[in-house]
Order: C-alpha cells, then sequence, then structure tokens
C-alpha cells in the first residue's frame, strides 16, 4: 500500500484511516447487496438505511432534539449563505451578521441580496486576529436572525462558547469545527456545514434546522433552494450525494466507537496545547496570529521571523511527510489544520521538528 | 470480494468495473500524493490536474469547441432547472420548453419563477410515450431558449436528434443520456447533465454553456446561482465534489480506451436492439410503453400481460442476478436500464431469461 503522509490541510481534510478502509474493501460491492455504494439506488433499501443511520448518528453524537432537522445538501456553506436569508429572513428582512473573517464576510454579501444586514460586531481591523467580546456586540433585538462563524479557517480563531443573542435565533457557519466538541444545539435555529474539514469528502452540507423555522419559508422559494422541500423528503427530494453521505457515516461509526465528541473534545485540546506550547515556548521565534483568548483548536496559524524561514520550514516539513503547512496568503505563515481525523502523533513529530527546525535556525 | 450482480437501476447506475476497480485500488493514497483523494485540497497542484484532465478528455470525447465553458457544479439537473432560466431568460424574460416527461415538467415549474414558459409542445395526453415531431412544435422566434429533455428514463424515449430551433439559444437536459454517442455541441447553448447515470456518481452536475450567453448573466445574481462565477474560477469559486470529479475522470479515461463515443454508440445500440427485439419478437407478452421511433436506447421500459406477472418477473430477476428492473410508477411494469457502463453479457443474459420466463408463463 501506498505510505500514507501527514495532512495538515485546510479542508478537504485528513480522514480516519478506519472510515477510508472500510470504504476501499467495500468499493467494489458492498456486502449482501453486489453493487458498489456509487452505484446504488438513492431510493434503494440500502440506501436508505446509510441516510438514516448516518443522520441518527449525528443525532446520538451531538444530542440533536426532536424539534430539528438533519440534512444532507449540495453546494456547500457558500450556497448556505444565500439559502439562509432567503429562507429565514422574512417577514422583518433584517438580520445581525459578526464577521470573524472571509467566510462570514461572504455570508454577509449574500444576505444583503436579501436583506438589511446589520453588522454587530468586526475585528476586520486587527486582521481578525480575535473573536470579539460579548460586550462588543451591537445586537439589534428585533432582528431575524444572528449570524456566526464558529471557527475561522485563514485566521486560526474559534468561539469558545456561542454569543448571547437572547430570544433572536442564532445561526451558526459550523463548517471547519463541526463535531470536535458537544455543542447545545438548542441554543441555535441553524447549524450547517460543509461536510469537507471534520465530516467527511466534499460535496455534502450538513443543515441542522429548527423546524418552527420552516413556518418562515415561502412557498414561492425555488425548489431546491426551499429547505421544507428538503424537510420534506428527507433530503431525497432529488439525488443526493449517496457516497458523501455514506462516508459521513463511516466517519460518525467512528466517532461513536471512539468514544463520541467528549472524547474527541480532550483529543482535541490536547493536540492543540502541544502546538500552542511550543509557539509559546519558543522565545519569540514562533508567533501565534490569534489571541490566545481565541485560539481555534482546528486551525493552528503562526509566523517566523522572516518570510525565508517560513517558505524554508514549508519546504523542509513536507519533504519529512508533513503536508499542507503553508499559510493562507491574508495571515502568511504557517497554518497547521488538526481536525478530529488528525492522529496526536502526527502533532507530537510535528512539534519535534518545529523545535529541531528553531534550534538549526536561530 | 462480493459477487457483482447485473444493476439495470436507472440511476445512480452501473460504473465501469475499471473505474471502479482504479479508484479502489488507490483509495487509500493516491500513487506519489501520500493522501487520499477524498483528502486532498481542491486548491492542490493533483486536483488540479484531475479537475483539468477530466475536462479535455470530456472536450475530447464530445468535440466541445473552444468558445464553451464545460463546469462540474453541485445540486443536479434539479438545481440546473432553476440556474438556466436564472441566468439566460433575461432580457426577454421568455422561453420555449418542449415537455416529455416529468422531469420536463419539473423544468418548466422552476422557469415560471422566472418568466413567461411557452409550452412548445407536450406529449403528456399520450402518458409521454413518443417524442414530439418537428413539426408539432409551436416555436416563438423570439424566445430567449427553447429548453428540450433529451431522453426520458421514467417513460423509455429519447430524440434521435436536437429539435430544429433555428436561431434561438438550444438548452438540453442531457442528464440520462449525456456521452451514450457523439452530437454536435456547436448547435447547443447549454448542455446540463447530472453525472449519476452516465458519467460517475451522484453528485456532480455537468454544464456546458456557450460563452457569450455569460453576457445574459446579472451580477445582482446570488454569487453560487450565477455560470459567471464558476467560468471565472474553474469550476473551483468553492469546494467542488473533489471525488465525484475524479471519478468523472476515471470514467472519461475507461470510454478514450474503449472507443470513444461511436465505439460506445455501437454498443448501446446493439445493446438495446436486443432487448428491443426480444420484446417485438414476443407476439405480445412483452409490450414496449414508448412508440418504436420514440425508443430510448438507455431505458427501455415495458409491460406483461397483467401485474401480477410483472411483479413475478421482477422478483425471479432479482433473485437470479437482475436487479432495479421495476418500473416508474407513472408507467408501471419493468424498466431496464442499460447505459454505457452496462455490459452487453447481461443484456443477453437478461434477454434469455425473459424468453424462458415467457415460456413458462404464457
Amino acid at each position: 500500500m501506498e505510505k500514507r503522509i501527514y495532512n495538515f490541510s485546510a479542508g478537504p481534510a485528513v480522514l480516519p484511516d478506519e472510515a477510508l478502509k472500510e470504504a476501499q474493501e467495500n468499493l467494489m460491492a458492498l456486502p449482501g447487496v453486489g453493487m458498489s455504494v456509487l452505484e446504488i439506488s438513492h431510493r434503494s433499501k440500502t440506501f436508505d438505511n446509510i441516510i438514516n443511520q448516518a443522520k441518527e448518528d449525528l443525532i446520538k453524537l451531538l444530542d440533536i432534539p426532536d424539534d430539528y432537522s438533519v440534512l444532507f445538501l449540495q453546494g456547500g456553506a457558500s450556497l448556505q449563505f444565500y439559502m439562509v436569508p432567503l429562507n429565514i429572513m422574512p417577514p422583518k428582512n433584517k438580520a445581525d451578521y459578526i464577521v470573524t473573517g472571509s467566510w462570514s464576510k461572504k455570508a454577509v454579501k449574500e444576505a444583503k441580496r436579501v436583506g438589511a444586514v446589520n453588522i454587530a460586531a468586526s475585528t476586520e481591523e486587527e486582521n481578525f486576529n480575535r473573536i470579539p467580546k460579548q460586550e462588543e456586540l451591537k445586537l439589534d433585538p428585533d432582528a431575524s436572525f444572528v449570524h456566526f462563524t464558529s471557527n475561522n479557517t485563514i485566521y486560526g480563531t474559534q468561539w469558545k462558547s456561542e454569543p448571547e443573542v437572547g430570544d433572536v435565533t442564532l445561526v451558526c457557519d459550523a463548517s471547519s469545527d463541526i463535531l470536535h466538541k458537544k455543542i447545545d444545539v438548542s441554543k441555535y435555529g441553524i447549524i450547517y456545514a460543509g461536510a469537507q474539514k471534520n465530516m467527511g469528502p466534499a460535496g455534502v452540507t450538513l443543515v441542522i434546522i429548527r423546524k418552527d423555522l420552516l413556518e418562515r419559508c415561502s412557498d414561492d422559494l425555488p425548489t431546491m433552494l426551499n429547505y421544507k422541500t428538503h424537510v420534506e423528503k428527507n433530503s431525497l427530494f432529488n439525488t443526493p450525494n449517496t457516497f458523501g453521505i455514506y462516508m459521513i457515516g463511516l466517519v460518525t461509526k467512528w466517532l461513536l466507537n471512539n468514544g463520541g465528541l467528549d472524547a474527541m473534545y480532550e483529543r482535541n485540546k490536547n493536540k492543540a496545547e502541544l502546538l500552542y506550547n511550543c509557539i509559546d515556548e519558543s522565545g519569540g521565534f514562533y508567533k501565534g496570529h490569534a489571541e490566545k483568548e481565541s485560539r481555534s483548536l482546528m486551525n493552528v496559524t503562526f509566523n517566523l521571523p522572516t518570510e525565508e524561514l517560513e517558505k524554508k520550514l514549508v519546504d523542509e516539513a513536507l519533504a519529512a511527510g508533513f503536508s499542507g503547512l503553508k499559510g493562507h496568503r491574508s495571515v502568511g505563515g504557517l497554518r497547521a489544520s488538526i481536525y478530529n481525523a488528525f492522529p496526536v502523533k502526527g502533532v507530537e513529530e510535528l512539534v519535534d521538528f518545529m523545535k529541531d527546525f528553531q534550534a538549526k535556525n536561530s
């Protein structure tokens, strides 16, 4: 078998070995079915079991209450940027957005096509190096909803807990930290997330929506853009990304077999701590981009004294089997994305590598 | 390895063994990459090669002229039902639709949200058992476009060649017969097709669009619904269904390695002829739903003297290793979907089975 390297990519990202192995083993034919999961009808009993099992596992992992629907859609968070306001900004047609990075800004852009957007807070002037504090939020108690991005892949910042929004509907783009810990779903109106960071391969968007919000969705909306369509048909109005949903099922099974989200959260905190300690103990050689209290457990962003050293580290790391460490151009430097499936051992080896690099280059 | 059975499913449908085998072999790690295709960044050099190779193969197979763009989107034909009129019905805001089945009707429903729809012809009164003749089409020479569905999976009918529409832009939903033969792409403004019948797994939508049509797309459209977004970013504005595009690449490689679309067309005609001959020579025991001149090469629909016999045939066929033969409820009876990847041997064996069934039950 091909050797697997350490994949620090921000997404699509590393998947659990166990999930990949099971998919590989059964790729020509699912046991007892005689057809590949890539070939089975989305209307078959076999696929019904696959989609319902994935849904039930997610409900179990996140403790999703009964008054929520779980959907598997297409188009990524980028399509949700438009679908969310289209469906639930009416009838008031105004919403609050908390802007903590590039993805929040893209969400704002699409929301403005539907109605009035109030920027409740933005940390753009500080190059998004922190999450705003509760007292900074200028919330409109009459808004249709408040939108926030729970984790910011590019800047390496993350909300430690949800913003307090009173009785207003809370909407979260959780694309890059969904399933990294347990959250209280009952605090949210809608949670959406592209699968390709913490849940599965690219091409599936998870949407968790509180059912009473469907009353806001006009019957005049385009069929595919109306949440009601997908709730009523259990995500099977049209052919979904069947393989992607199957893979999400394998990943949720892996999570359940490994202690669920509480165990995963401990593991994620441990992995992040190893890296942040290495940065903090480097005497300034490594410098984190995010303010300490806003640091992400998923994406660790940092700089070196010079761009030359940053490039040298990325190149030498790649040669040593650590891939995807180059930071986004908005921040520069390095970014280590260490989602759920990223192994502790890989973080430990990277830390050793970084210490060694510092010793040789400072 | 699990035994593979004959999969007559209407879609998602059978894929070439060669494509599945290569995907399986490399599922843990692409050769020389050290990561699964399910894990690689859509911004990586590796994925650039994958998407560009798939595109080039499609251009080669279909002889797509330079003034067209080839896109890999999400949301299926169902989302195209809305995107097509949203983008190119303006500024005239009227279009002609030729209605040959359930999918055409769904396309009409979404187009009406954008502008005026003229039903240029419909064969609904005959339960869609035929394609309308050219002289039946009531076309508006001033329409923004004419929309038709090249193959109708449910009814088993297919256009032998495109409707003649003069200078008006021709738009085709080719979801269920794309790549089954060469077509003259230059006759079309837009061709769109869900991948899951003749091209790959579910979750990718191929869109082939003549570039001058982009002038009709307003900058005010939601970003993800604007064709310009995806043309400008080579389908990489947001994370696409990376694995689905990889699989399309393996299927196009298989087509090229097996003589391209002319060889495929001969094989498809041969397969369909075997089944239609069996029906026509059955002395009325098997009765085709579609009129002879409208018969589909992709989906062969037929009935038996009684519903009991139909059920018996489906059940006995399944036990003998022929899956997915139950017809759609709109037509009843049986449907054998025999897309590109369906093997000749499977059709021959089904014909033997049908002859045997007739001998025992008539």
